[in-house]
């Protein structure tokens, strides 16, 4: 039997305040979306003024990082025709949801993936930057409780 | 020019609240979708627990809801094959995105519709129970403002 | 080589207003969509009010109809499971794009489809008298165009 | 709640109507597009001899510039491979409805957007001038709204 670690609700909302807040300081309204190890949607917001096709775009930038386990950006990179990692043509597979644009992070817990964030509706590094700040609350609150755990 | 009232992100982070009251009262944990006037999906949230499947249908059924102007659980009865209403095979429409099974309101202000709430992963009227304690959540606080305006 | 009569952008027009002049009439705005022979579309309205859905719909309806050559009401009845004539199911095909519910009409000029219209946002009898009042448009324009030849 | 402006019915048509004579100028006949805020098609003309597969692309032209506020063609150049913007791949987002090619352009009222406009039938830039025309038409009567107000 498989144990599977999966992000809850609580740390989901948690994930989207950091992007919130990170969102806020540069002044551009984003949708964030945040899923759990599988994919699958657990929490979206759209802030007020997130563009609506960023709606499926963040979804499918935070099921990409997190179904294989790296930042979307790293793809982008890898996917210009002629690379040497040969990843041209990932970007139309499942009906082009597989997103290789920036924006989209994997969430790990003591080295494993437990869910990942997408965000979308700046450029690439400033969705970047968002979900980054997604994953950095994510980080303060593992390591406090790992500090608690210690004590 | 045509002038339109959307919720916004509080509003609709309001109403998916009163949505999990009313499941944790219920003990079902759900999919709780929040769109515009347009269909487009402003907040999700599943409960831990909530159904993968329902992560779809409960936006489908805030978009038909919000789109239609009414809950889904009308075009159940009136979907029925030999119905007066012959609307039977209106679910398949749009690639199902009709969703014609109880758990879809549309909001309302004014007596215009600003939005609408999907909930998934109960019975149908478990779902139905949930979104109608949205819409009461965003009615106490629409009523609110309306008393403040009136003093 | 096959000759083909196809509806052209005058008489598109001219349909869709026939179909907007009854919707008026009912206080429903409608979206009304007008497709050629082939089911591709030529023209489309949304009226100020018109549902979102129905933009699709509406273009479903018109397609079914100008290709399967009569009403998509002609369909529902058609549809019921148990009907002698076993077309249950035909409303899932194309990935539900054929539409079995009422607003949907062929329009004919000497006995050919050269088009279809397709009429959604109120009940299916509202939708089909206006898709109705779309083709008697037309057949004004042909009679009177008929009339013209014979003197 | 947020106010929102949109295109209406009657502005739809005049900036469709600037986009035909444009195109008749040209000599090429369009499939021309014009969504509102949402990228939700609001009015569409398939000019007679307009090609088939663009009555979808101009629906996405304008959805997609609608959507993301700027010029279909402003994302064609950023999405070259290896382009420092990194946006190569969104093209194929969306089932590939997000179109980087030239022919789609926000339409903006008082600095907001209130709709798009997608033109598909002829090269990018003819596809983009006959945009800029129907932009142009609908710039001509709110300058000419604004004198009235001055007045």
């Amino acid at each position: 039997m498989l144990t599977i670690n999966r992000l809850n609700q609580t740390e989901a909302k948690l994930i989207i305040d950091g992007a919130v807040k990170k969102a806020n300081e540069l002044a551009v309204p984003m949708c964030i979306s945040v899923v759990d190890e599988s994919g699958s949607l657990i929490a979206f917001e759209r802030m007020d003024g997130g563009k609506i096709h960023s709606i499926t775009i963040s979804q499918d930038k935070a099921f990409t990082a997190a179904s294989a386990r790296k930042g979307t950006h790293e793809f982008n990179q890898a996917c210009i025709p002629g690379h040497e990692n040969n990843l041209f043509g990932i970007h139309t597979a499942l009906g082009g949801r597989m997103c290789i644009v920036g924006g989209g992070l994997p969430i790990t817990c003591d080295g494993k993936v437990v869910g990942g964030i997408g965000v979308s509706s700046g450029s690439p590094e400033q969705d970047l930057g968002c979900a980054q700040a997604g994953v950095d609350a994510f980080s303060r609150i593992t390591a406090a409780s790992v500090s608690l755990n210690v004590l």
